[in-house]
């Protein structure tokens, strides 16, 4: 059993971010600065191609902080990020351009499918045990809430199996964006937790259709569809709850000196 | 040009209600008790059936007052609450039960599209009379930002016509579950202002599709869809944007001794 080990800690605004290893996979936890206690953990999924401080996650992750008083943490996925891509990881990628460029839609999905969900294979011990070790820092500790924060495409393809096999995670934000198959729909059927969906309205490979299965596939009753238009990749995310963490988490008292502005 | 005449008058945990008669009109008027200026205009639609106070809809009012500091109002639609139904309004309303009981979905839904067609020809000019008479108002204003609050069915029916030839109503919230038809899509695509819409995303009688197709129609690129599980009946809208009205009308100064709990 791997604990957490920080490598590099910097502070500003508010927010502590260390990074740290478990065991080879190389992980990021923004905290509040001052934190009084314990308070709920939020994991990020950074999506396809990125890895775990992209600008948007990490703006997200600082603004979960600042408002929450919450733990965020994000790993870079395997073969992303700071990670070392095996021969099989490289070939699915050569493959998927070279179908994108050939215009095969078809292949391109198939082989989308197949490398997304080796990735999650992989990603959901590595998600598990991060868990594990966060649960054992003083200032997260056994009983703090746990939230899956999401971020459309890959983040959302990992998030899934993870939920659907994780009791510790109480509420999730997922997005479409990428393609959706029948192990993903039968890992949605058992998830039962409050769910906050978006969906790209104009995604140019996925279509609304398969979308709208996938939500359809949720388990629980308490969840949320929620279109703007646009594609993945460019989508402006507006009119959102912005209180769905919260709600379902609750909140930590504000660091006291935090500077949320 | 008529003016507004109130004629009862009632206040409770900082809301000041007002009745009025705007000509034969019938209409409520919610404001802050200690308004400090003018504020911001709501106008709030009822469904079929209802009336301007319908419970859901009047503790909506209260709320946008409470939390936002702006007026809001409601006004009976043609031959619902306390107005006399015409003849034909009378027929209207005995052919869709008829065709309810007999499982005629296709006449259920014409004559239920000729009845709320005939409905938003007449509550339009109703709608922009009482606008015209509110800003008369020192409290409101001609300047006051001025949003329309919706709901769904026949608030959104009448809502859409409304704001499509209405330059003052500068965001709408507008929801689906009722029938959509071509004047209906036509008027969506004239209108440009941001748009938070609600979709029962398991309406009884409404398919998706339609509800989607209006939702595509809307020219705005500023819009949201938020769909739930369940009927327009007895949906429960969780996880919306509550900001979304305050985003783009503002929000008035809180009136001071007002009580939000």
């Amino acid at each position: 059993m791997h604990s957490v080990r920080f490598t590099a800690q910097s502070s500003s605004a508010g927010v502590l971010e260390r990074d740290f290893l478990l065991g080879e996979v190389p992980g990021v936890l923004w905290s509040p600065d001052l934190a009084p206690g314990t308070a709920p953990l939020v994991l990020m999924g950074h999506g396809g191609g990125l890895h775990k401080k992209t600008p948007a996650l990490a703006a997200r992750a600082r603004d979960a902080v600042t408002s929450w008083g919450y733990h965020v943490v994000a790993i870079d996925a395997p073969g992303h990020g700071d990670r070392p891509r095996s021969a099989a990881d490289d070939r699915a990628r050569a493959d998927m351009r070279e179908a994108m460029t050939a215009g095969d839609h078809e292949r391109f999905k198939s082989v989308s499918i197949a490398y997304t969900t080796s990735l999650a294979e992989r990603a959901v011990p590595e998600w598990q045990a991060t868990l594990d070790a966060l649960q054992r820092l003083p200032e997260i500790g056994a009983g703090a809430p746990i939230g899956y924060g999401g971020g459309i495409s890959m983040g959302t393809a990992i998030g899934i199996p993870l939920t659907a096999v994780e009791p510790r995670i109480a509420a999730a934000i997922f997005g479409a964006g990428f393609f959706v198959h029948e192990d993903l729909l039968a890992a949605a059927r058992q998830i039962t937790v409050p769910i906050q969906y978006l969906v790209p309205w104009d995604d140019e490979l996925v279509t609304r259709e398969s979308a709208v299965e996938l939500f359809d596939a949720f388990a629980t009753e308490e969840k949320t569809l929620h279109a703007n238009p646009g594609d993945h990749r460019r989508i402006r995310w507006i009119g959102l709850d912005n209180e769905f963490l919260p709600r379902h988490l609750g909140r930590a008292p504000a660091p006291s000196g935090a500077d949320q502005a």
